[in-house]
């Protein structure tokens, strides 16, 4: 509804005329830094090398919060210095951040309220254009590092986090495929997992469609962790959570 | 919301790096393939020969369901077999059906959730960048073929099916502006509909501002179907129906 | 959810296959005119030059409203004849309207409800590649000019307009910066606005996160209006405005 996104586009396209425009989501819950966060680490290890990534969750927009790009071996990142964009980037592995101080990469008045438009999509456009990072201004070594939760495996029990409940309804957590295989669970077999002191049975599947009507699985998926699911109907709801709650899950 | 349309753009993107990317719709009702084979049969007749169209509408993701491609005489369709590509390719005519076996065209690991990255994506992908469709694995004949239901017309009477009720509130039919010449309707003239056995009046008119403020009316939609529609107001909340449910006209 | 949209971009390929095709909203409330108006004047002036435009937002299809292209100093627009694209284009000021006419450069069958797929996109399409505006039909000059309303400053009090609630919740008026300038206000100080009656104690700030938690702030947002807005929060909700309504601000 808003005309942001196009503003950007508008300014990337005036900038860098070839540049090649996808969205990644423009429905990330208003100033939550990690679900942007978590988006933008599951989408962007599959864009080609050379992509300039831009991402605007900025609460702090217009204070003296950073703005700054990142340069992994194999990509860019472009954005405010609130953690956002660190977890993808940690992907391939950071190589140079720098804060964003050139103004000649910039739009030439620079609104308090807009950085996406004003900063952040001209120099992602000149960067996609051929501009070398090290032109953005100088390289910093203190930018933001987000601390998220870590999953954690004791004998064959895992608490994990509720990392994102897809628009499917399914639970995606923050324990990955290679710490579940600690608990030594079998695909076909019964186990359980509890979510705010509510023991709820579940049965570790390969896919959704294994699962019967009502039934509550538990399955590796596309991103390589953990997700809770039902067949054709919410598991958040059917199970009751959501982002940021604890899901304990008993293996063995 | 959800990462996967830019996952699997960026999955196109890395194989082709040229391809022109549209978006046809994210919005269809999960699960629901009869809303995405209309939404798809809508659109693809108005892109250019040569067009990929990929389609994930995917209950049956990671099952023994298989992936398929249709060549037409002018494009070519991605998706799973499951009757969601059928009604879109038949209009163009149906050529050859391929079972996707080819592993070298798709991504190096196959998730069981996310065919939709892992196998549609990339194998449009190579189609899109000249592979030929018979490389994608054997010819098949025994694919899904859905049966949707038909309208009918008996005398001036005719009985048809909500296909699809469109963001305006427009109820779109499955009766065709063929059949409807049968009932001998004239423009402007009072008739009348039923749904569910209430009798509702309404007048066939032209377009959307021939209408009072709170008259319902019938009229040839943009697609060639009967549609009923009221003047800047939800026509599906004024007649309560919905997808699915039968109309009666009333001709002659 | 509707397949509109992708029918559009469909035929503009189909004619002019490198178009490069940007989205700028498909959230303006149905029939609206007025919210498709500010949209596209908030970002159309971050285009590049020589783009075209094409904007539908259009209750009177298929009726005797005439579809129009309008060409300013750098760029073209197309639509109908109903007031939306006039401010967007009166900023770089208009130099010719065109009624489409010339029946070579739309869809062979044109439906009486979809104009911006048998119409507009079409018209657009060729104007992309290169045909001049002046083949589109007869140059006009009694097209509509919409009345939208203006904001009044009289000595230190000013009374504008809600034009549009974005999705954060900030209030955007129809007082620009120029005329917020008369009422001689301080950056920091407290000032009172009102709404509906109801006085409402503010502060004039630089940007949203110099709000304390509850405070409601007004600043010069990004298009260079007063916005009144809260601190990640909704301000409309804040102090019960929408679309439409009138703001006092008492400065001095």
């Amino acid at each position: 509804m808003d005309p942001f996104v196009a503003e950007m586009k508008g300014v990337i396209l005036s900038i860098c005329p070839d540049a090649k425009i996808i969205d990644i989501s423009h429905l990330v819950d208003k100033f939550n830094i990690r679900m942007g966060a978590f988006l933008l680490a599951a989408a962007t290890p599959h864009f080609p090398n050379g992509t300039v990534h831009v991402a605007v969750v900025d609460p702090s927009v217009g204070s003296n919060r950073r703005p700054i790009a990142i340069e992994t071996s194999r990509s860019l990142f472009v954005g405010p210095d609130n953690g956002l964009m660190v977890p993808a980037a940690a992907i391939d592995g950071i190589n140079h951040v720098y804060e964003l101080t050139n103004r000649s990469l910039m739009r030439g008045e620079i609104s308090s309220t807009f950085h996406g438009r004003d900063i952040f999509a001209p120099v992602a456009a000149h960067l996609a254009c051929g501009t070398a990072p090290r032109e953005c201004g100088p390289e910093i070594s203190n930018y933001v590092k987000p601390q998220f939760a870590q999953s954690n495996t004791k004998g064959t029990t895992a608490v994990c986090e509720v990392f994102h409940v897809d628009s499917f309804g399914n639970v995606i957590t923050n324990l990955s495929q290679n710490d579940l295989s600690k608990l030594n669970l079998k695909l076909g077999k019964k186990i359980a997992i509890s979510v705010g002191g509510r023991r709820i049975p579940a049965r570790f599947v390969n896919t959704y469609s294994d699962l019967g009507r009502n039934e509550v699985g538990i399955l590796i998926g596309s991103h390589g962790y953990l997700e809770v699911a039902c067949r054709e109907k919410s598991a958040a709801k059917r199970i009751r959570v959501r982002t940021g709650n604890a899901v304990h899950v008993y293996g063995g």
